[in-house]
C-alpha cells in the first residue's frame, strides 16, 4: 500500500479543496473520526490554516467541529481518507465547537491553544 | 465602502474554502467574469496555489476553467465578490481549459506559464 500526502483525485501535490471536503478522516487504529467539512484559508499569506473536521449529528444538529492544523492530515490511498495520529480519547478532549458557537478563528489566543493541543507550530509562525 | 481581502462570512483574514467556492468574480470595470469553482492547495507547503474560476456553460457543458493565482483575488464587500485586475480581452487570452481536458496542475512548466501570464511569482517560489 502506498501512503501519500495527496488526495485521491490528485496526481501529485496539488489537491482541490472541493475534493478535500467530504473526505473521511481516520486515526491510525482505523477508527472513523469524522469527515472534512471545509478548510480555512489565511487570505493574506495564502496558507491553509485548518481543516475543519465534522463529527456526529444529523442534518447539522448535534454536529461537532474540530479544527485540525492542516499539516496533521496525511492522505492514505488504501484507507481512502485522511489519517491523523489521534486516538479517540485525545479527540474528545480536543478543541471543538458546535454550529451554534463558531469560534473566532482570527483570535490568535484561540488559534494558539488549538495548535498547542496538537503540539504543532501555528500557521502564522 | 470598505474594501478588504476577506470573504463575506469571515470576520478577519481567515476564510472557509466552501465559502470561497461559488463566489462571483468581477473585473475592475464591474464585468462579471465567472465564479470560483474551487481552490487548489499545494499539500506539502499548505499554500493555496490557485483559485479556479469557472465561466460559461450549462450544467458543466461548455464551461471553461481559468486557474487564477490566489493572490490576484481581492474581496470587495460592496461588489459582493472578488475583483481581479483583468479586462475581458486579457481573460480570453488567458490559460484556460474545459472539463474534458484538465491540465496537469503538477507540471511546473504549465504552472509557470499561468503565473507568467498574470505576471505574478509562482506559489512555489
Amino acid at each position: 500500500m502506498r501512503e501519500e500526502t495527496i488526495a485521491p483525485t490528485s496526481t501529485g501535490s496539488l489537491i482541490a479543496a472541493d475534493r478535500v471536503e467530504g473526505t473521511a478522516v481516520y486515526n491510525r487504529g482505523g477508527d472513523h473520526l469524522g469527515s472534512i467539512k471545509t478548510v480555512m484559508i489565511d487570505k493574506p499569506s495564502g496558507k491553509v490554516a485548518y481543516a475543519v473536521m465534522s463529527f456526529g449529528g444529523f442534518l447539522g444538529i448535534g454536529e461537532k467541529y474540530h479544527p485540525l492544523p492542516w499539516g496533521m492530515l496525511t492522505y492514505h490511498r488504501g484507507q481512502g481518507g485522511y489519517v491523523v495520529d489521534l486516538d479517540k480519547g485525545a479527540l474528545e478532549g480536543a478543541p471543538q465547537y458546535d454550529a451554534a458557537e463558531t469560534p473566532n478563528y482570527e483570535d490568535q489566543a484561540w488559534g494558539k491553544q488549538v495548535h498547542d493541543y496538537y503540539r504543532v507550530p501555528p500557521y502564522w509562525m
